[in-house]
C-alpha cells in the first residue's frame, strides 16, 4: 500500500500550495543567510523513491546496500584536494550540516586530548558553545578584534596560563557575522613560541571553505596550514534543499577512536548513525557538473557583487565594510521592518548582506533603498549619537 | 547560473543510471532492516528547488522564513497524541534520525542530573554507547534476558548500589535485534521501592513507537507510563528516503536548558542547528494521508506477516521466534551468502527478518528456501553441536 496526494483533504492540499507560493516569494527577498538559492537537482529525484541510507563509515562496505557510499567517497576526495589533505592521510564523511561537522572536530580533539582546553573567539557561531556544553569539554572564549578575527594577544596570554594542557583551537575560517578568518600562521606561531607540541586546530570553514580554494590570494585555511580537521557546509555556496556538509580529519587521529559495530557490518565512526544518501549524491552532482573552474567563476562573481554592494552602501551614506576574500557585507542594523523583509541576520548593532550566487545587483539596490527609506535601527542611532 | 544534467560526462550519467538500477534491484531483497520501502512523496518534490531550512526551535518564529515549522509543529502534535503527552506539557522537534533523538534525551537527562548514572541493557543499539561517550556521562550496561529485555534483577541491584545518584534509565521500546520492550512498570517499581524521586526515563522507540500506539494490548511505552522523553524514527514504519525521526520531551525539563540565540532570532534548543525542512513535510504528508486508522491497518498487516513468517520458518525446521507486538522475527544466523543477499542484520549467532510493510509472503518463502538450501552459519552449527 502506498498513499496518494488524492488522499489529502482539499484544505491540506491548498495549504501545501500556499506554502510553495510563500517560499517562492520569500526566496526573492533572501539576502541575509549564506545559502545559495541556485541549484537544480531534479535529475536525482528518482532516488527519493527508495529507503536509502548511508549508515556508517563511507569508506567501508556495509550490509545495508541501498547507499551512495561510492559517490560520497568521491565527494570527500574532491574536497580533500581543495583543502590539501593527503590522499592516504585523511578521513571524512558527509554530515547533516555545520553543527555536526564542528561537533565531530571537537569530539575528535577531546578524545585525543581529554584534558585539552578549547579556545574560540567571541565571534564564533552560536552552535559551538552548545556543542562544547554537549561534549563537556573545558573551554575558554577569547576576545575578538573589531573585524571579527580572534584577538591573538588574548589567545597567547590565555594559552600561556593554561600551558599544562594541550590547546584545542576552534578557528573560524570566515566568522558567521563578519566573514573574518582567524590567522592560522599566528596561531601556529603561538604554539611554537610556547613549545606546545600536543595541539589541535579545528577549522570551521562553513562558508569560506568554498571560497578560499578558488581565490588568488587566500588566507591560510587548510591542512597545509596545520589544521587537524575542517567542516565545510554543502548547502551554502554549493547549494542544497537539505542542509549538509563535509567534515575532513587526519586519518591517524580518527583511527585511534574508531570502534567496530557488527550490526551493520561497518565501523561506527560517524556521529550520526543513519545518514541520508541523497545529499552526498547532490554534492557529487554539483561538484561533477560545476567543477573547480565553475566554482572559481561563481566565487569571483560573488566577490564582485560584494564589492559592488559595499560601494552602493557608501554611495547612500551608509557605513558598510567587508573582510578580505569575504562576501559578507557588514552594515549598521536597519529598522525591524527591513530586517524582517530581507531576512537579515543581526547581532547587537550590526547586520549583514551575504552576496550568494543568487543575489543580484538589483536586489542590492532595493535593500539599500529600503534602508535609506526605513532608517537604521533606533537603538543603533542612540548608541551612535 | 544553474547547472544541468547535460553537463555531466556520459560516463557519470551512466554511473547514475547504474546506481538507480542497482538500488531498484536491491530493494527487492531488503528484509533485514526496519525501513519500509513503500512511500511516495513525489507531490512534495517541488519544495526541493529552494534552500529551505528549519533552523532552531519549531515552536518559535524565526527570521529565516524558508521553513516548514508550522507543519513540523503539527507532526509533533500528532505524535504527542499517540504517545499521550499533554498538549501544553511537551516539546519536541523533527530529528535527523534515531541517534539524534536518543542523544537529545540523554543530553536533557544529563543537564537535569549532571551526576546521574545512565543504565541501559546490553541489547541497546550500538549508537547509544557512542552517544554516552560523546556526552561524557556516567553509565553502566545492564545484563539482558534471553528475549532481549533488560534483566530487572541486575538493574535493581545496580541502581541500589548507586542509590546516591539519580538513575537515568535508557529504556528500549523495541530492541534493535529482537524487538524486546523493556518493562516500564517494573522499572518504575524499582524507583518506587528504592525511594528514588529524582529519576529519568528516556524511551528509544525507534520502530515500536510506530507499532504500540496501534495495537490492542500494548506494553507500557509512553508518557502515561512515566517516560520523560521518547525518540521515534520516521524512516522506519512511516517511510522516508531521508532518515528522520521525532523526539518529544517534557516541556518543563526542556525550558530549564534552553538558551536564546540572536543570530536566527530563535531559541537554540535543538541539537542540530540547521535542520532540513523537507522531512517534517514528508512526515506531515504521511500522517495526514495515512492517518491513525491507516497505520493501524498497516501495523496489523505487518504483525500478521511476522506471525506467518514464524510459522514458515518452523515448517522448514528452523527455530524462529518473536516478542509480543513485534514484527522482528529472530532465527539462527544463516550462511554468509544468504546474509549478503537479503541484507540481513546479524549479531553473534542470530539474524532477523523485519516484516515491514513492503515485505511479502513470497519473499518470506524465498528467504526460508535460501536458508534451508544454504544452511545456517557454520559457526552457529559448531556452537549448537
Amino acid at each position: 500500500m502506498s498513499w496518494q496526494i488524492g488522499d489529502l483533504s482539499s484544505e491540506d492540499r491548498s495549504r501545501l500550495s500556499t506554502l510553495l507560493v510563500t517560499i517562492q516569494k520569500k526566496v526573492d527577498e533572501f539576502l541575509g543567510y549564506p545559502c545559495t538559492a541556485r541549484f537544480d537537482y531534479s535529475a536525482l529525484f528518482p532516488f527519493l523513491s527508495y529507503p536509502m541510507n548511508n549508515v556508517g563509515d563511507p569508506f567501508i562496505p556495509t550490509l545495508f546496500k541501498l547507499n551512495t557510499h561510492d559517490f560520497e567517497v568521491e565527494v570527500l576526495d574532491i574536497f580533500r584536494e581543495w583543502v590539501h589533505a593527503t590522499k592516504d592521510g585523511f578521513w571524512g564523511y558527509v554530515t547533516n550540516g555545520g553543527t555536526e561537522g564542528n561537533m565531530y572536530g571537537i569530539f575528535l580533539a577531546r578524545e585525543l586530548f581529554p584534558e585539552g582546553m578549547v579556545y574560540y573567539s567571541e565571534d564564533t557561531h552560536y552552535s559551538v558553545s552548545k556543542s562544547l556544553r554537549v561534549l563537556h569539554v573545558r573551554n575558554i572564549m577569547i576576545k575578538s578584534q573589531p573585524n571579527g578575527e580572534m584577538d591573538y594577544d588574548d589567545l597567547r596570554e590565555t594559552i600561556r596560563i593554561h600551558r599544562d594542557v594541550p590547546p584545542i583551537v576552534f578557528a573560524n575560517i570566515g566568522t558567521t557575522m563578519k566573514g573574518a578568518v582567524d590567522n592560522l600562521d599566528v596561531i601556529n606561531g603561538i604554539f611554537h613560541d610556547l613549545a606546545l607540541h600536543e595541539r589541535y586546530i579545528h577549522a570551521d570553514a562553513a562558508l569560506s571553505g568554498m571560497i578560499l580554494p578558488f581565490v588568488e590570494d587566500p588566507q591560510p585555511f587548510d591542512f597545509r596550514a596545520g589544521i587537524d580537521s575542517i567542516s565545510i557546509s554543502g548547502h551554502k555556496m554549493i547549494g542544497s534543499p537539505i542542509p549538509c556538509g563535509v567534515v575532513l580529519a587526519r586519518k591517524a587521529n580518527v583511527d585511534r577512536i574508531a570502534r567496530s559495530v557488527e550490526y551493520v557490518g561497518t565501523l561506527d565512526t560517524t556521529l550520526s548513525g543513519s545518514r541520508n544518501a541523497i545529499t552526498p549524491l547532490f554534492l557529487w552532482y554539483a561538484l561533477k557538473t560545476v567543477k573547480f573552474d565553475g566554482f572559481k567563476q561563481i566565487v569571483r562573481s560573488c566577490l564582485e557583487t560584494a564589492e559592488y554592494a559595499t560601494h552602493a552602501f557608501h554611495a547612500a551614506g551608509i557605513e558598510a565594510w567587508r573582510n578580505k576574500n569575504s562576501i559578507t557585507v557588514v552594515f549598521p542594523k536597519p529598522g525591524a521592518h527591513v530586517v524582517e523583509k530581507w531576512q537579515l541576520a543581526t547581532q547587537l548593532d550590526i547586520a549583514h548582506l551575504i552576496t550568494m550566487p543568487h543575489v543580484t545587483r538589483r536586489q542590492v539596490h532595493d535593500l539599500v533603498d529600503d534602508i535609506r527609506d526605513g532608517g537604521i535601527d533606533s537603538t543603533v542611532k542612540r548608541t551612535q549619537q
